[in-house]
């Protein structure tokens, strides 16, 4: 309870609002128009500000509800065959031009793609969680460490669970 | 050899070339114009046609490269810090409107979030990967079953590897 109380009173400098630390890098942001993405639905969590959400998720966590959308609420069918799905979302708050940080804020800097920090040129989070169940058009897991009203891009059984059923190809017989 | 053989003189129609199958649903996919991605880099692997590619890459499978591109060339800093990397990227061939699928082409749906196929209304490939070195602009990795060419979206490090270097939040001790 003292380490929480303790984290609790801590201040804004502890969560990224936009702002670049010393020794941060950020560079021209090329225009993000290499592909497009489409929400299929949103993420329900009890975390509605970046004070509170968790660095990282826990199995033992609040559930938290996959929201699905129309056109996709059939492609729900199926996911109950497994016990850990893997999460794919938008972190839409993240600035994304940032290749060097510094997350402890003390002037030493690591590059971006050494971190799981949701700055990054495309703001993708990956999760994965504990199926609970579905609920009509959702979806219900443990695990997210995401904010509220986070938008959904896919869902899918994790690797380490899934079989693939179509036959295999050539490639997968390949060694080095 | 006998199975890769006969592999090899499978036709067409064990691999997806925007043909529905049987049993198969598509809806109208609404545009994708939710968010916009960058392409970072260009992953470059053994494999030129969807024919070969493995179904799941293999840790002792050839060494691939992503290469990264500029402005993101400092974002690498510190990623050799890791053995295990989680790749994301852009499956740019496959179809994006399909909510039941038939892995086996034999009548039988499942839903797109309950396969890994490529075919997803956000197709964003996720592996994990081990890391072989930095080599200028590029990472060396083993592990990967994508096409040749295929756009790159991101790196970070394994999340079962990472520990978070910002300080922890409430969220991270919220259990239920």
């Amino acid at each position: 309870m003292e380490a929480l109380n303790g984290l609790l009173s801590l201040d804004q400098d502890m969560v990224r609002e936009g702002d670049v630390r010393e020794g941060e890098v950020i560079v021209d942001m090329p225009p993000a128009r290499d592909a497009g993405l489409v929400f299929i639905g949103r993420i329900r969590t009890p975390w509605k500000s970046r004070l509170e959400t968790p660095r990282q998720g826990r199995q033992d966590g609040p559930v938290c509800k996959l929201e699905i959308f129309e056109p996709w609420v059939p492609a729900i069918k199926g996911v109950d065959f497994y016990e850990n799905l893997e999460v794919i979302y938008w972190l839409h708050q993240s600035r994304r031009d940032m290749v060097l940080q510094s997350p402890k804020n003390n002037q030493k800097t690591r590059g971006t793609f050494s971190l799981r920090s949701p700055v990054r040129p495309n703001p993708i989070g990956t999760s994965i969680v504990k199926f609970v169940k579905i609920e009509g058009n959702c979806i219900l897991v443990r695990g997210l460490d995401c904010l509220d009203e986070t938008p959904l891009l896919d869902v899918k059984p994790d690797r380490c669970e899934f079989t693939p059923l179509a036959p295999p190809q050539a490639g997968d017989f390949e060694t080095e």
